[in-house]
């Protein structure tokens, strides 16, 4: 049964999470202005996936049950599955910004990824607790926030030698009938206005660190969680149009002695498996993470076009404001194009899991995350000085001056000055006011760090197979001792592609 | 007689200028919270000229006076007197972010030159009403606005043609006494907090212009003049410890039928020098934006050191944290080397002012406008997401939370937190919030949009001496015919140097 | 029945082409050895089609014939056959540098859009015509060199008005058997040993330049033909172990009144298809070039890495060498991932022809257009000084001094001399020789300038979807004139896409 | 007495080096066509001396003797100097390319102010024989070669420990009257025709390794030298009308126990000094190399400038062409402006030679490496494809094709085909040949690589006084405890200018 905005938001009545937004305890989330924004990005998830016309972008067919989901709850088996997330992801942000609830989608995929492999590897029955698990989400069609960035202490220490154990989020006790967690996630999307957390690992572990390698699903309001959250986007002012309307908050999460019964552990103790899920999660959240600033993208191509035309400009005839739209263009789409290549180069493991390629999706990452301030230079540049020096909404009342500065900003005849400020403002909105300059460091940082993804294109690039290509063409004999083809494992750039290029094996073979 | 920060706040109350802010009227400029953060940032430059060891930097003597006057309000007669200017505009603003009243140094410079000019050609006498102007401004020691970019209205016709006259400012009447302006100026750097404004054009004007090309000195409160500003900075935010101390407003100015005596007039119909004021002033004020923003770099810098260290990285050790500062040192030293080169390679024309060199200045402000987002990524990529992941100052306080994170969020055991959450909110307050965006896009369009620093660059470049350079190396007769070198002005790049290249002159005498 | 290499270089000698390389006339083609690395580089078309590792990627069934085909020689019909031929591409350029067959096959899918699109329009049976030519062309497996860009003259006037009609081809005379063609195209790839000319516009033709819209199959030998060229690679160079074994020549092309007999005329005076065959071809030779480029990564890369190892030093240990290295891949696969976008979304016109997306397409071109030189610099920076400094094959058998240099140039003890030198002669052949230069500016220009890529990727934008996107969240009844939407087709990005994005109409309805 | 250009080279017959090139002895170095280009280059700083015009920058009055030298032989005492050295080796370098004897000056300067600093720290009197030794040299107006970059063999290992010592020129014997000297050198600028060789060291010493902390000049037809050069330019290539005049021979230079006398030998075994030596070389000959590179600048915007008109297009009306020629200013001067600043900022120690400031010569060198590859997108993007794709020289002459290809290759009326491919190919000759690519790898690694760039940048920035300056912003209490300030010296980084910033300082006391 899915939810529309409405429901979702009644939907968060049933909890009663104990939650701080600017040193203020939150009564109820449901009714909190400083929180609606949040819940409204959200809302959009659930509202176009009863839209006949999304609907084959908003759900698919969950292939372990069946049931049609909202496509931010799927598990993605194809490449098809892929373009199809990367494109409703891209559809709900360009509406509100960014929805948060893909999130959801990318620890789902992650965790089955890590928690098949760790049955195998350890006979555990993690898979089975976490599909019931998931199961019910999709049907209950909830929102899970990802806890995982934990507060890391002093970072040149492991977590286990912390002097402060809650740096990170870890078992302090197991149970017959469950753990008990304790510690402090730092950065959590959406923190104040979900149903339930997934706590998971923000790095891999070393022997000695097993209670750090943890997973589990826990609901909000579970006893001796606190929530410290940001408000989301600008509510209630009124130079903010679009933030007013759509935002997305933060919240550190504090995990002080919570039991979780074992049902709802999927991970706990098993380091490789845990970093395995770290990597996984990433590389899905990556993907995802494109096709939401390609959003962003979107609204800053639309707000552009139409700030210079109310500037009484014509980007076909003024070369030097087509050139700017044009490099915001090629901008969005090329980091775009990485997502669209990952889904298509994707690989399946055992877990039938389809996984964008590592390679395209960070390298997709890394250009929007240091791409976002020319994207914010462009904007401003095609807005013109105006965005910042029009006088503030308070102005468009003030009666002894509202008037005759309308008259003189407008800047052609056919568009009157409300609407040329009305651009202007979301421009600023978009760019300009703390909200747009937040968008920037979590682009940027969000999902891991520029130089987590250049180790992740390094790590997974086919470095070696290029050397024998090279190798080849100077005639030395790579094969005789075959010690360079084994140095990295020959991975295949375009594995999983229905047209594979089989030209490393070839070449190995020659 | 200089004043001091204190004296110049307590000398607004001699005025009574009609301010609005946020659509309130503002009862005394001196007193009025949301504005302080621009008197302070102001102030600065009043204070520091009062320091032993700063004299040599903030103050100067007026040739014309023999008197010694703020840098701020000087004429530069020399390459030292450009490097002076330079360095003393840095000094200000890495201390409060914008001093603004550097505009004024650039606006006297700008219309000596001009009024020099025009007395030469027209046999008029602006030039000894403007020295004496400037020099009982010089001697009171005050602040003037610069009020130069007209509203515009409609941008496809010229100011005679607008349906409203009042999008530019203009004589409206021509008296005995003097002249009626009325019209309105978009954007006025410190606006609510000047003590005069001196209204000058803000582009070229054809034959049947003539009432827009105006220059004229008028004091804040003159009858009929309604300024309409924003805050100052981030007053009373407890988040901003930076720029609730020192901040900018700008405001527009609206002239209503506003009377100017004779004596007060420096332009008033000559449509050439109006032009060339509006030039020579943009070079002025480019070359002071330089050392503006290269202050902002310091602060940067400053900053992005003490981050990384509280998050207990090390730049010596960490090398792409170290690459990352480099790279803003490089474009903040960069940007300010054009400064020097353009004081080096200064020009004088008949007036003895030393003019910066325009091709360096319009260089240097073209690459701050352009990389002062690459500033902002990367302060926020040695920054880590923290910066915004940070609960705010409200938290601080919250007796059920604060301890716990506290402890958690604390990066290296010798930096208390409470001194990583303000370095982290410092580096947030100049490039996150709706201040830093505002900067973004002043240094962007602030002094001409990118596309007017292109224009300059071209038309003063000296690309014919190049064209002769290979002409000659191509071992064709250039000088026959003599009319490749009189395509364009065979003006030097080096003019003024002390030791000048004489290639240009040399090859065409070959 | 499909040729081999060493096949299709005994073919050439069925022609006899009037060919000047380096001012001299060629006797025979296949045995001129300034011609052969470029002969070379065609045959691993021909040689790969015949690998069993390789023929799924280098062979597909043609739909109309029902024959299998050098892919080089295809009509793609959908997404998976145009990322098929962007692999095959990447990988016969990865081996060669630059394989050139490919031009036929842009050139083949280009005309036969605007054939069938032409007959349509006026009745001509120009496709059926074109198919038995097509047919013959694969059945045979030859190669045609794309005779398209005109020496064009005075580049202010149209073809119709140049003082010398020459400057471009065109009709002289139409016969009832056939057409008299002459003028000169400037630059033909591979032009002196193809078996055929495919003559087609290089621009869009205005009504009364009729005779310029042609487009025809001609015989490289036919009577009139004469062909300029340059030397393919290095033949003979021991500098160049790599460009002596593979190159390219490109060549001026004389049509002095060539005969064209109808059956091979397949575009004689339809201006409009003509301007749409120019565009249909760029766009799938601009998708092309991206993956010939992608395989001049692919070198870079795999050289870069080998000698970072012979010069001593370790990607994994020394970041600022894996820094570059990661730069490079990043360049290379974003660039390469537009290409795989432009195949997802391609489109479908009447004529069953499978249209890589256009914005995709020029954007990945502009890309790898621009950022070549990028890759230079990369693959210097990381080789150190050494590929230039090291003395040249002729040292190496000097008696007097190669020992002597040997042992002091080895990079590391267990890497020789001899080893590393190789490697960084391979660079220097890629990125330092006149050969390396030469890719520069054919890869910024080749199929059209920058300048060309941005008027496509702004012709064929979604701009307008983009603007109603923010009109209907700024709350505006676009639909209410409907005048907005119309200005600019719907066109949705995501065309042909197995899961389409109904955004736009969608807004449009709400 | 100051020699020209044609005795320079009759000089060289005194002397009987033993140099390869090409594999072969070359019998006669002022008689050899293969390294003719580069000793005209050389040339060109004689012949200029001897110009009236130029002569305020191309000679200097020495300090120490009183008498006027070349500049390129010319001890700076004052930022005077230094920017006129800076215009001079600019002049020198846009007419020669690059004319190379500035090494000479680069070597002078740091040489010097390394002898005093170990005279005074060791008591020895290298100082005295070093100012002999020099005076000579400026009397007799010769050419020094730098030979410094040493083979380095296994990069992980120090000199010292090298399997091979020749990887390092070093003393292997100390005698009565000398020492005697072995190793190779891999990369000297001009080496078969420079009149003398500084042998100078490469890189800093450890304790140990004092054999290699060496500096001394020889004869470079002292008995054991073998010099293994590549040619200089393009002798006798029709098609580079420039560099078959103008051009660059590096060489390795082979010291086969070479015995040097006392009164020649500079440093012996001082590792500290040794190691300032190094650095402070390099900062006087980056800032050089800003100077040469930005005479290529000129070279390219005049050529630029030059096809673009030949193609018919006009900079003035077609803005994508001026936006692209506005780059390449701003890429030129802007790494020019650099250069000015490190000499306004320039610093004096005990020797009295001014040094450039190392914070602006590194960056200018920095931006000049990095940005050569933009200078040549941006020369082909402007030339269009015609640079590579007209015919050779050899065609100019061929009865057969001649004419007509010049009759259709002509871009507009009034400039003769020939003029037109005259500037194709002196792009060409600048950006497509081997000689360009050379001149790129030169660029990036010549006077080290980026990365050391990066590392002088960041070693030589006063960072702690930003960090004090945002200190003091924040209230905090850094002098209480003081160690802050010390921890980097307070290093101003405008010592030296006229108008010193004292902010640090005062900042301190505050």
């Amino acid at each position: 049964m899915l939810m529309d905005a409405a429901g979702y938001r009644e939907s968060l009545r049933a909890y009663q999470p104990r939650v701080f937004v600017g040193g203020q305890r939150v009564e109820s989330v449901a009714d909190e202005k400083l929180l609606l924004p949040g819940i409204n990005g959200i809302g959009v998830t659930y509202d176009l996936a009863h839209d006949e016309a999304y609907q084959p972008i908003m759900t698919a067919v969950q292939g372990s049950s069946g049931k049609t989901v909202n496509r931010m709850l799927h598990i993605d088996a194809s490449s098809s599955d892929l373009l199809g997330k990367l494109e409703a992801v891209r559809l709900v942000c360009k509406i509100s910004g960014c929805a948060q609830r893909y999130l959801t989608h990318d620890a789902f995929n992650g965790i089955l990824q890590a928690t098949i492999r760790a049955d195998a590897n350890h006979g555990t029955d993690y898979t089975q607790r976490f599909l019931a698990y998931m199961h019910r989400i999709q049907d209950e069609d909830l929102t899970c926030g990802v806890a995982m960035t934990d507060a890391k202490g002093d970072r040149s220490l492991r977590p286990g030698m912390q002097a402060n154990r809650d740096s990170y989020v870890h078992i302090k006790e197991r149970r017959p009938d469950g753990i008990v967690i304790r510690g402090t996630k730092a950065i959590v999307t959406g923190a104040p206005y979900v149903h339930e957390f997934l706590v998971m690992p923000c790095r891999t572990h070393a022997k000695g660190d097993e209670d750090f390698a943890l997973c589990c699903g826990v609901p909000c309001d579970a006893e001796g969680i606190t929530i410290v959250a940001r408000p989301a986007g600008r509510p209630g002012d009124p130079a903010a149009k679009f933030s007013a309307k759509y935002g997305q908050s933060t919240g550190a999460v504090m995990f002080d002695d919570v039991f979780v019964p074992w049902d709802r552990v999927f991970m706990a103790g098993e380091t490789e498996e845990a970093g395995y899920l770290t990597t996984s999660y990433a590389t899905h959240h990556r993907h995802s993470c494109i096709a939401a600033r390609a959003g962003f993208g979107d609204l800053l191509i639309g707000a552009g076009a139409l700030i210079v035309e109310a500037n009484g400009l014509d980007a076909d005839r003024h070369s030097h404001v087509r050139e700017q739209l044009v490099e915001l263009i090629t901008i969005t789409e090329s980091f775009f194009a990485c997502g669209v290549a990952a889904s298509v180069y994707c690989s399946k493991d055992a877990s039938g899991v389809a996984m964008p390629d590592a390679v395209f999706a960070n390298i997709g990452k890394l250009l929007l995350a240091t791409k976002i301030y020319d994207m914010h230079r462009i904007a401003h540049y095609v807005s013109g000085g105006l965005i910042v020096a029009l006088p503030g909404p308070d102005e468009d009342h003030n009666p002894e001056t509202a008037a005759s500065l309308a008259a003189v900003l407008t800047g052609r005849p056919d568009i009157p000055y409300e609407q040329r400020a009305e651009v202007a403002r979301f421009i600023e909105d978009l760019t300009v006011s703390k909200e747009a300059g937040w968008y920037s460091v979590i682009s940027l940082h969000g999902g891991g760090s520029p130089e987590a993804m250049k180790r992740e294109i390094w790590r997974n690039y086919p470095v070696m197979e290029k050397v024998a290509l090279v190798e080849s063409l100077l005639d030395r004999g790579v094969l005789a001792d075959g010690s360079r083809v084994s140095k990295q494992p020959g991975r295949c750039c375009v594995t999983g592609c229905e047209v594979p290029e089989r030209v490393t094996t070839q070449e190995a073979a020659e």
